[in-house]
């Protein structure tokens, strides 16, 4: 999974219709030789902009929700608590 | 997924039987430190040349068609808003 | 696989529900030209922090849990032995 | 997918059984930022040294073959037209 | 897939139980602009340190075992012949 930051929201009203309803955000990549890296990222855990996520890619992602054929690829997984510095 | 700039049509004629009628284009990806990289990607929703757009890649790029056996790992998914400022 | 080293842990309080109860840290790429590439990895064999061990990525990852509907993309999948020196 | 030019051959007399029988094909991406990147790819529409292609990675690239269980990760699944310029 | 040399063995005695009697193999790749990148691999078609080999990842790479549920990502899946002068 990929450590990252939510830095801003993703507006696309035509898509594949598939994808109706999800909540598409940009991430960025902090911390290690790929810092500063961007995926753009779907939520449906209630994350934020400014918050530190774990993003899980590939056919990883697609299994946060209920349905395997919506053509996702990477997805917020989990927010990482404020007060956890690593690294 | 990957926020990138359609940039060029790609012809091929001579392909996989089961690409016949898909449309090839050039992305190019914006933003963050893989930016400039290029990829090439199928589109069934309507984008063109121009068109900043959501790239979904891997196994879920198939999710697009009805068709599980396209070899295909890179589809256009979504068009991002022209009024949409990110990053 | 990658060979890394843990090198922290991760906490994540909020996360999607089938995660509850993981063990997430965070791994650094060791050697190569990816040498100090960063990512968040899953551990259920008993790695610690300063442990070398072999990571697994993708689709494998989720091999090492009993549930193939699990959002994860990286795994801990061996500790590399302490008098193991290579490359 | 990824623009590839076909610049060698590859022989592996030792090889997996299911191997058997497919043509290897070194390949190197054009253009962007992964100019230069080389991979092996396999070759089963006819594509030769010099020829421009179209890759397809990942779970996409047995999808050119009849039998899901060949250990391939890459195969050409199309060529670029040689009067098509892009980019 | 990937052209590399096996430049190592890696041994890891504490591992996934479905892992037990494997052979990991350090390789790193050779040409293109990612010469020098490393990855483990498992090797069970009898290569050997300073061999030239290609490496399948990702799912394919579990093809080339008998059981789908291993948990790796990498594995030679051919030995490149010596007097094969490729690049």
């Amino acid at each position: 999974m990929l450590a990252a930051r939510l830095i801003d929201n993703i507006w696309a009203t035509r898509k594949a219709d598939s994808l109706k309803g999800l909540k598409f955000m940009l991430a960025e990549i902090i911390g290690g030789s790929d810092n500063g890296q961007r995926l753009i990222v779907i939520d449906n855990i209630g994350a934020g902009i400014g918050d530190r996520v774990i993003i899980s890619t590939g056919s990883a992602a697609r299994k946060i929700l209920d349905n395997d054929n919506i053509p996702i690829d990477a997805a917020v997984v989990g927010i990482i608590d404020e007060d956890c510095n690593f690294g």
